[in-house]
């Protein structure tokens, strides 16, 4: 079977790549919706002229140049901008496509014997420098073992309603296996298209839907692994437990560091037919912050409930407001837009509703709230980077959460900081998810930048975010994971004592620090 | 204060114990009942007649005969057996009770000093042989630390819906002091009357509410501890995170092996206002299965959704049938019952009930599933069990959790081998928790016992049905923890590499073993 491969610097697959003539009216588009940003796309370094070092060892695996370009890095802002200039500062020496498990074990084997690192690679679509191939002191090198040839789903309960599935399905992938017996595991995160389950367990990553089951964690049922040493890591298929500390729990985050992941079992469900969705317009920010909460705390549990500031709303939901039918986005784009929409238990819809009233929304039904147009935008995204990386304009996000006595006052010091740091451009807030104690802001941040400057400017946006992230209780991510990039935050987050203890089970099982060197914990 | 004593070898206060006439008539009653047991029940020895091994060492703590008696052991049945009859073969040689964290470090520093093992006690009500204060090899002998002290709730947001509680607050203590707050954490584990916040995050206990949250584990916004060197274990207060592995979780189900808890945030709600409730009636116990497979999968999240074979229904229901005022068992009782309620969000009721009825149940609205008569009964029956043990009835139980496609053959298969192992008696089932996934099924064992031959008895019984449950795929258990009682099966359970990582954790954080030796891990 052919692969469809992978544009090797940005988004999506090769083979749907926008030719110049459209690009740059896209850009044009674009530049002028922001009112900044340059017309004429800067062009991508062809593949050909891309120079990468060479391999630090023969392997008997991929060492082309596509190969160790698609896999030195993910895809942050920066790898993008980066990328786009053929700049790949750490291709791995060799990329390994097992088919198996037991192939994968053999590729873990021969990077044993030899002191290679392994990076694990699901979709490499890591935001925060989770996949970069870098060896830690001593070893011989890097391989990066990509596990799209596990990618099937191999069992499916339909009375358990739960789902065996090899690590290295995507997103799409393992929807259309599951498909053909009436099922889905609804778990969209923005990199839905591309990542895959195992990249989501490793990150525990987040998904579109916004109240209750919003990370992965909870749609895991078991999980099975490959320690550095081949070792096979297996839990039990149960609902629930309460035998010691959850060993799912321990691979949950682990982002490759303690095992690769090679299948899970997962909850899945029949499509939903019942829903009910609306649009809310508020006054303002604020008191959708009040709606929210009232709905979450109220335990209505909608599927969808995002709240995005005023200024978002008109930025990144333009295209989304004409493309769900919308007569006209004038009048919202003055106020607080929150989407609401309930999937299956639709019966609360009626209250939450009225709840959204009480702080003064109106309540908009039948549009947006629900899992069409709104998702179509969202999964849409990520290719705009690539064009905006192109077109000197600054485009990345960071996010977090916070309990919700302190989310008011957070979010106006986070966002202050992150633009004082910016200065020209916009940093712009939307609430992703909400829990009854707390919520997920994420932040969007966009300003023009001149070419070669990106990675200092973002860096100091980064710092000063981060560094008020941290100072105001939040946590460094609540679901782009750690990486490299967080883990000065991260390392100050985690309690000591528990860092301890996961040093050393990471010793326990990993002696030689070979399983993504960097990532979570120091290289060696 | 004067702290209200704990009898020493049962459940409950000293002050609540029934006059011998009392007692005697209670037995007559059960024994009708039942139709087996003494009417005469054997008399407890008295205190002052218990006979303790010497402590090990002179301690600055507790070594009265009550103290070392009442923090010997937990409370499973044959804990009672043996305390009634003032054998207590573990007793610790003092018993610290720290009136603040600072204490509390004092207490580890001089048992670190000492090289003397410590087993943190919180409520005592172990059924799975948790807080035996046995010390492991070498060490200079055990102090069991009461947190008692550490009772309060020490701050509460209203706005976030969390309070910041010390690990020693009961059920009944935190719940008042919650109430003045309007509030309440709304977790009922049957043991809820005695048992600590502390207990609960330890060995993940689960709670009275049957679907959602079922485990403390999803109640625990961040958590505070000591470890065995006195290090502080503290997380941030956040509604959700994905920064590596979560902390907490490696805490919930440490069992007092990693670090003491002193305190917890934990998510707390105001007291529902809004109930529905129902008892229904199936056919049979494979209906009613299928009814509850169904509510739990349409999403509905009833607050309670319990099974109870007909045979547990008429043995152990006949109390709450006439308190909640039933007009009659007798019809049920030869049926499958199933108690519904919703709590707040009780709009899904009626398609949880129509589901009811699509599978042969019979709805009787406003009776039973709900947090009143059930509830009571539910706590009541941990008194019972000291009579049982005094008047040779066996009474024990264990639980579990598994998938549904399984779970009909796997009730069946482990109720036989438990009913085989026993003999005279019966072995009875209810399911306790449903999951979209899976259920835990609970068992309840009963049946005559010569005196002296309990532990023998139920050995066998315990060791045929933890076989029994591991070998068909189960956990061995859902919310009693592991203990002592379940170590060889627990070590049959986890995956291998997890076993590696957590005792390198361990060994970490406690190089000598010195928190609580024997539970989880291997003593040194």
């Amino acid at each position: 079977v052919a692969e469809r491969r992978r544009k090797y610097w940005g988004w999506g697959y090769e083979d749907e790549q926008p030719a110049p003539d459209e690009l740059r009216a896209t850009a044009a588009g674009l530049a002028d919706h922001l009112g900044f940003g340059d017309r004429e796309p800067e062009p991508a370094v062809a593949l050909a002229d891309v120079k990468l070092a060479p391999p630090r060892l023969e392997t008997p695996y991929a060492q082309d140049t596509w190969s160790r370009a698609a896999h030195a890095q993910g895809r942050s802002y920066l790898d993008v901008v980066r990328g786009l200039r053929g700049e790949f500062p750490h291709p791995p020496d060799g990329v390994a496509f097992p088919g198996s498990e037991e192939e994968l074990r053999g590729v873990l084997d021969w990077c044993g014997e030899r002191d290679v690192a392994v990076v694990p690679f699901g979709g490499g679509t890591s935001v925060v420098g989770g996949v970069d191939a870098i060896p830690g002191p001593g070893h011989a090198g890097v391989v990066a073992v990509n596990l799209r040839g596990l990618d099937r789903v191999l069992e499916v309960d339909p009375v358990s309603r739960a789902a065996r599935i090899q690590a290295g399905a995507t997103g799409p992938g393992l929807e259309a296996q599951l498909a053909e017996h009436g099922l889905t595991l609804r778990f969209y995160p923005q990199s839905f298209e591309l990542s895959t389950l195992g990249g989501w367990i490793a990150t525990r990553a987040g998904g579109h839907f916004a109240t209750g089951t919003t990370h992965i964690d909870d749609l895991v049922e078991s999980v099975r692994a490959l320690t550095a040493e081949g070792e096979l890591w297996e839990s039990r298929r149960l609902p629930a437990s309460g035998a010691g500390p959850s060993p799912d729990r321990m691979l949950l985050g682990s982002e490759g560091t303690l095992a690769v992941i090679t299948e899970a079992w997962v909850r899945v469900q029949p499509r939903p037919e019942r829903r009910r969705s609306a649009t809310v317009t508020f006054p303002d920010f604020a008191a959708g912050l009040e709606a929210m909460r009232a709905v979450v705390q109220a335990g209505l549990r909608p599927a969808n409930c995002r709240l995005l500031e005023p200024e978002e709303a008109r930025l990144t939901l333009a295209g989304e407001a004409s493309a769900g039918g919308e007569a006209s986005g004038r009048d919202r784009c003055s106020k607080a837009l929150m989407v609401l929409g309930f999937e299956e238990v639709v019966e609360p819809a009626d209250r939450a509703f009225d709840l959204c009233r009480a702080h003064g929304g109106e309540v908009s039904e039948g549009r947006g709230g629900g899992s069409g147009a709104w998702r179509e935008a969202f999964l849409r995204a990520p290719y705009l980077r690539d064009t905006f990386a192109a077109m000197g304009v600054l485009s990345e996000t960071f996010e977090t959460a916070i309990t919700w006595e302190r989310l008011p006052g957070f979010v106006a010091q986070v966002k202050a900081a992150a633009a004082q740091a910016l200065g020209e451009g916009s940093v712009m807030c939307r609430v992703t998810h909400a829990y009854p104690d707390g919520a997920a802001p994420y932040f969007t941040v966009l300003g023009p930048v001149r070419r070669g400057e990106e990675a200092d400017r973002w860096g100091r946006v980064k710092a000063a975010a981060s560094e008020a992230i941290l100072g105001a209780g939040g946590t460094i991510t609540h679901h782009h994971a750690v990486g490299r990039d967080h883990r000065p935050y991260y390392d100050r987050q985690r309690p000591e004592p528990f860092a301890h203890a996961l040093r050393a089970a990471k010793a326990a099982l990993d002696p030689r620090a070979r399983l993504n060197p960097g990532v979570l914990f120091d290289a060696r």
